[in-house]
């Protein structure tokens, strides 16, 4: 399994969140080769900005795992993650962090490295997918708006 | 009521913490004058690194008024938010965010502005009571291990 296909299952989550009206944003965490958890984007439905992909992924990995720490896991999201993602990541001491298409505005790397200095990160893996998902949902509501 | 009162609500949460075996860290989210959301720390007991009492607060606050913002409401915590809880304050959009006692380490502010530019910081708040609280907490740890 390579990083193209644990992000096709990112994407799947994605698509998940885009039918039932949500940013469409979707995450995998993967340890040995496994996903051990998975998350899409929530924050309309539980009214909670908390609700993120990464965040719900990285709380259903620790379920599994019965640790708060998923220091041998890799975290796969479509987008790349926002501050309050990438500060439960750095918390969780993850591998490494994968992302698909760059986030310039909210994105968490234009505020420096606040990943645990021994995760790796990686980016743009299927990142024109991931990318017009994002502009397909934001094209539809302001077509509605 | 004064930041000093509220924040003698959070520092309740936070020895509930304390009682718990948890990092005393505590958080109320007041809106007109009225608490709608506490939390204290509780990752060891979910196992998980996202359970902070801010956050826990922040989901509490947004479940009790059906809305993830939280534009007219203040954040009270003991302690200086991580980068995850500044993050999630921001995707709130809190009126303020007002704290007990710094942390240089772990803390958000050297990583630089990372709350919504509405946001108010106020910092300093029975900061003696909220460090004390840490201070033997780590103590009886350093102790134990």
């Amino acid at each position: 399994m390579t990083d193209d296909d644990f992000m096709a299952q990112a994407l799947r989550e994605a698509h998940a969140a885009l039918a039932a009206g949500e940013i469409p944003i979707g995450a995998v965490v993967v340890l040995e080769n496994k996903i051990i958890g998975r998350g899409h984007n929530q924050t309309e439905r539980l009214r909670d900005v908390t609700a993120h992909a990464e965040m719900l992924a990285l709380t259903a990995a620790a379920n599994h795992l019965g640790n708060k720490y998923l220091a041998d896991c890799t975290l796969y999201v479509t987008v790349e993650p926002c501050v309050m993602c990438a500060g439960a990541s750095a918390w969780a001491q993850l591998r490494a962090v994968v992302y698909g298409a760059e986030e310039p505005k909210t994105g968490f790397r234009r505020h420096g490295p606040l990943l645990h200095p021994r995760t790796e990160l990686r980016g743009g893996v299927r990142a024109p997918e991931c990318a017009a998902l994002m502009q397909s949902f934001f094209r539809a509501k302001r077509r509605q708006g």
